[in-house]
């Protein structure tokens, strides 16, 4: 099959370009690296015209291959958004340099002087998905933080995405920088995936973002770590110690207020004296958003316009004004529920009882648990920390939001004065 | 092929038990975890007879099997390295608990309380091959940083395995802790590893300690993260400005103070002008301690002694008495040598010049660079941060020594009064 050996040639030298641009980017300034990403944003802007041409052509393509409407929308790069990949790299700009914090140091009895510093990761990969503005964002990340990037998305948005990959770049070697730091794979052939998945001897970590098939793909292909942003099947549950007008306005703004975000609710728990009181009116209310419900038998007896949930809604990410309702008997049940069918992104309660409250806490392992907040906030700015490549649900390395600090590792420096052991 | 059947069922149920145990674990408190690992230091103490029975079992089977001098050493259960055992769990228990501190907290405007905080990892799996001391080890640290682990050993090790197994989990559910929360799979079948890498639904983390085939087996089968603890090939570089005295001591020490473990010297680079007045003096101290040298053209001119060392033998983890010994032109030569050929784990340099220092330092990606120390006190102990399951050669999670902290992951726990966004 000479097309494929010609594409792991290609991924091969790509990989190894990246490894060899890591070397040097690791040891630029935090000043070169701010004065290149503001560079990017300054080209982005003075190329709108070039990347409206290469965005065309993808929406012409995918008028063609009839994509939905939204997958359009989503391809779409308007002036606005170009607007806000350009501030997005100045706001990483402003950042603090991830690389080179001394996170400890010690000095042991026989005087070594043990220290551990952040360093960046090496090379990084992203596997992603439609919306062309993860190229600039997940390059601005990665660069600022020290890391050779390999970006590869959808086939949908492959001009976009090399014209905004070639943009960008080219700062790098006006400003004496290695060009091979932010990499676009240039084709779209399958096959380029499966061979990047294989050069864990140049690549460190692979971040993939998008729907189940491409990260469940990525998984079992991948001899690199993988970090995954996987679905959020995110819960509310609503304890019998809940403030009533508390526990309506968080359901309400966690289903509704932008449904097609992964911490976004997918499931509401109600335990069942609340539910007798708050349930009518609160179904009343989701109908009034336009939100679909689907719930238990006891939903639907005090709901009487919600359909049957069936059991495979219950791991649902709807991304949609599709809700899934169930009556708990408690706290117990509600952790019960999440451990079975929660995906690990965010879970959240709502109750004035700290009993209720600890057990929760205790009881619900997903990387972000909220108390008596939406679901909604479960995001890097929301915490404080900055822009994010996504929200990690994986346990290992990163959870929860995946900002700069989590795109570095740490490496131990000793220093001695002629010790031996 | 129902064998293969019935081992995946039994992998699949001792994950789907690990899982269960590890909820209940992260709810169990300091105490209870440090009471349950003193008593298992106890019961292995007045278990010595059965280990013992079990052990000569192994040793026979090796006998038979044509195992070397060396590996039946490995697999020997003398009384000494029971106390050793039970030692090191008493040594675990006295440990902080590294679960339950808070790693940042931060107050956002809104008034939403933001705290990071560590949390077991959940279900671990360590794959290692013919020490079965690694069982009881590898057990206490996963328990007590609240971590149910499943302990898949060397066939040769099997039945020593399962009686330490069985002994230290025997304390569990006498206290009241669920007794899947330490595991030895019970089968040799070479089956039960591919089933056990692929329980990503209940396994959190897997962990290879051994030689390359098996690491390399485990990241290629896996779908569930992988931790590497890899091959460490580790160079000293001997810089023009070291002081000759010291630079004897810590190349000497390196290699022969305890050959072989992963933090023993492979390499020796030494800077050319250094060399000349060096390498006959230390390559007649190195024969004096019966090390054998492979050397480059320039090495051999100057020990006639030496063998010409071949392309191979620079990626050599010999864990022996041999040595590889290459005459470079500086510091930069050193850090492209170990790029090409080192593994990550801990490389360093003997210097009095500064720059040179920083140059290395800036220029070697190891998760452990000694400046004027000996690569032996690469070591979680010698670096203050207790007993460790390894040395991580892989830069997620884990970098350098693996020990409690880097058994945990965090979570985020937001606390609000009813917030929306």
């Amino acid at each position: 099959m000479p097309a494929t050996t010609s594409v792991q040639v290609l991924i091969e030298q790509l990989a190894r370009d990246a490894r060899d641009a890591a070397r040097k980017l690791a040891a630029v300034s935090t000043q070169q690296k701010n004065s290149a990403l503001t560079a990017m944003a300054d080209r982005l802007l003075a190329s709108t015209d070039e990347i409206h041409a290469a965005n065309e052509q993808d929406l012409a393509d995918a008028s063609q291959a009839g994509l939905s409407q939204a997958m359009i929308d989503r391809l779409r790069l308007t002036p606005a958004r170009i607007d806000q990949m350009a501030a997005g790299l100045r706001e990483v700009a402003a950042l603090p340099d991830p690389v080179g914090r001394v996170l400890s140091k010690n000095t042991r009895p026989n005087g070594l002087v043990v220290r551990k510093i952040t360093t960046p990761i090496g090379v990084i990969a992203i596997v992603y998905e439609s919306r062309p503005n993860v190229t600039v964002d997940a390059a601005g990340l990665c660069f600022k933080s020290g890391n050779a990037v390999i970006l590869r998305g959808g086939k949908e948005a492959v001009a976009s995405n090399r014209v905004l990959g070639r943009i960008i770049g080219s700062v790098l070697p006006e400003q004496g920088l290695p060009e091979a730091a932010i990499q676009v794979v240039p084709t779209t052939d399958r096959a380029a995936v499966g061979a990047l998945l294989k050069q864990d001897r140049f690549i460190d970590l692979v971040v993939p973002r998008g729907g189940e098939t491409l990260i469940r793909r990525v998984v079992e292909e991948s001899t690199i770590p993988v970090i995954k942003h996987y679905k959020g099947v995110c819960h509310v549950y609503l304890d019998a110690a809940a403030d009533p007008a508390q526990a309506e306005a968080i359901a309400i703004n966690a289903k509704t207020q932008r449904p097609g975000v992964c911490n976004a609710m997918e499931t509401l728990l109600v335990q069942r004296d609340l539910a007798k009181s708050l349930l009518p009116k609160l179904g009343q209310a989701f109908r009034d958003k336009g939100v679909e419900l689907r719930g238990d038998a006891s939903v639907c007896e005090l709901v009487p316009t919600a359909k049957p949930a069936s059991d495979s809604d219950w791991e649902n990410e709807y991304l949609d004004l599709i809700l899934n309702v169930k009556v708990v008997a408690g706290v117990d049940e509600a952790i019960e529920h999440i451990a079975r069918y929660g995906s690990g992104h965010t879970d959240a309660i709502v109750s004035a009882d700290q009993a209720a409250i600890d057990r929760f806490v205790q009881g619900v392992d997903s990387a972000c648990v909220h108390v008596n907040a939406s679901t909604r906030f479960s995001d890097g700015f929301q915490y404080g920390l900055g822009a994010e490549i996504g929200i990690s649900t994986d346990k290992i390395h990163a959870r929860g939001p995946m900002g700069l600090e989590e795109l570095t590792t740490y490496r131990w420096l000793v220093v001695g004065d002629g010790h031996v052991l």
